[in-house]
């Protein structure tokens, strides 16, 4: 018996995924959407997950498959799952993923606190919600967005038109209340089929424009009440939709003390990643047991405080690896991790993690050994 | 730019790391000696390390050449050399590593405490050492021995006659004073090209039938003096032989209090696994690190205590995945490493790595996951 993993989707997730396999002995396949990409070290095959044909072939050779990302299409998916192949997370939990307005609807259902909400397929029901709520609204295309792409706070229906415009006959767009947020935080938690689950602690996120930049685990003063809430969300969203694998829960603390979902992610996230470093058990082991329904290990963090920064960018004309000297040199104890990827503005293409007692050390550490990698 | 290393061997040393060089952002790429070996995800060649062109031909490839194990030729490094291939470690260091003879003969040069030692080429000379030295003697192979392979323990000259009568003219056996030893130890060191060096916690080593059975990391009442001697013998040998990569002395520590450099290893060594998952910077990392000159990383334990048991030999009719779910659910904290090799009595399979405050609990937990991958 050996174990195998096949992994749809060739970046940084995936990549990630290998070093965890490699040292516990599962054996990984991914497949890229191109060459040379992130996760090319494990990416035996490349093609197109929207292609049956191709996703079947993968599918046959490996004992689960799993996901760098939720674009893999329902049809697909559920061809897989008709034909034997254990998918996880499955295509009834991925459509709360790939669909904003069914994840809000289904989260209502549940009676998780979310932002107030509504689906809009005409200028005058979205002006109709953004009167109702303070003139803004943030509006959403339910599928495909990522990394503030397909969201946008308008005060005017009319900077929504276009979008509203292209709507295909019968669909909408999501208009969501503009949150008063004082800060963002994110619950993990990982769930396997069989049904244990493990959440790990909620941590405060920074994002700028849209993408994360810097994660402290655990969320400064998150102890009792919102940690506990953090959790209860989690845990009842990960069983509410029968999510397999890493779920990720983005939360607004509002200024009303209120933890509020914003969006969900259904495979290892940015927000996890001081778990590599940090935790007994970092997300992409835990992604990777859950998926093949593996014992979960034990997600507590190894000293006090743990920082994650990004790496967004990376030097305009040079290599990310040209800093190494430098930035190890100055922070020996950082825990760099780059991704394979050429340095374009405000891609993600590393993160450094720091850890220890004092969270002012941790925090300029993680900052500014990523801070050598800036242009 | 970019960095990519070329790993010569592809057991589980090349293997292990692949996990860091992945993670870090370097390429790897390893010359393994046959197919489906440990390393085999990043085996992208196969060839016989003894032959100048399949390795010339590898390096070539590659920014530095380093090694899984310590056998191959002198010729074949040299010409690599000669070439302009960076090699580390180089062949000047690894003369030492290669033949007991020349190392025993560089350490009395270098003023190191060791074993009391002659090279012999008779039962007369052998008999003679045996004599002087209570009656007893460890008989070595000066090359090609290793996991108590060409060691014998004799009172007798005639029990090493086969030895003996082999010896190709002008080359001799290396016999050594059995020591009187409380217990051994392991001082890894690391250093760089450019001469940076970075010692690790001295640790203890259990040994069985000559194989490393358990390491306890940092060594038990290692505090001042132990750690001190131990340190410096690590540093005078790096410094002494020139050696960059990874370097391991193991040492007796005697009933009467003294150490003594039993063995040494220029490589990462299975008495450093513990640092993967115990220490700020593992073995493997910290070896990718030192022959690309890069700074070293910080050695620092993460916890009071780490302890490192091998998996030996494995399940007789079973794979060591089979045995994952009731290893990882019963040990949700212990770090499990298997090296994709096929189970077979006595074969350094895996190991299990367990961390924490408490020795005697980190013990049982690290012995008890091991065990469930016994027979």
């Amino acid at each position: 018996m050996s174990v195998k993993v096949g992994v749809v989707g060739g970046g940084q997730l995936a990549r990630m995924m290998i070093a965890p396999a490699v040292e516990l002995g599962v054996e990984i396949t991914v497949l890229a959407e191109q060459p040379q990409m992130s996760a090319e070290r494990a990416a035996d095959e490349v093609g197109d997950y929207r292609d049956l044909d191709t996703v079947m072939a993968f599918a046959r050779a490996v004992d689960v498959v799993t996901f760098d990302h939720e674009h893999v299409p329902q049809d697909v998916l559920r061809a897989l799952v008709d034909a034997g192949v254990a998918v996880h997370p499955g295509p009834d939990a991925l459509i709360f993923a790939q669909d904003k307005l069914r994840m809000r609807a289904r989260l209502h259902e549940l009676g998780v606190p979310q932002p107030e909400w509504a689906a809009v397929s005409s200028v005058d029901e979205l002006q109709a919600f953004i009167d109702d709520h303070g003139g803004r609204a943030v509006v959403k295309t339910p599928r495909g967005g990522y990394d503030g792409k397909g969201v946008r706070v308008v005060e005017n229906a009319g900077d929504a038109d276009d979008w509203l415009a292209a709507l295909p006959e019968g669909d909408s767009l999501l208009a969501e209340e503009l949150v008063d947020f004082t800060r963002e935080l994110a619950q993990q938690i990982a769930r396997r089929p069989s049904g244990e689950r493990v959440p790990y602690p909620v941590v405060e996120t920074v994002q700028r424009g849209g993408v994360c930049a810097e994660v402290i685990a655990p969320a400064p003063r998150s102890g009792g009440r919102v940690s506990q809430v953090a959790a209860e969300i989690g845990a009842t969203i990960a069983e509410g939709l029968g999510v397999t694998g890493m779920l990720a829960v983005e939360l607004f603390e509002t200024t009303d003390e209120r933890l509020l979902v914003n969006e969900l992610a259904m495979r290892p996230h940015n927000s996890g990643h001081w778990s590599q470093d940090g935790a007994v058990t970092g997300q992409f082991e835990q992604h990777l047991r859950a998926v093949l329904d593996l014992p979960l290990g034990d997600p507590s963090p190894r000293q006090p405080w743990a920082v994650m920064v990004n790496i967004l960018g990376g030097p305009a004309s040079d290599s990310l690896e040209s800093r190494f000297p430098l930035a190890l040199g100055a922070h020996p104890s950082a825990k760099v991790h780059t991704y394979g990827k050429a340095p374009r503005p405000g891609r993600k293409v590393g993160h450094v993690n720091a850890f220890g007692d004092d969270l002012d050390a941790v925090v300029y550490e993680a900052r500014a050994a990523a801070e050598v990698f800036a242009d």
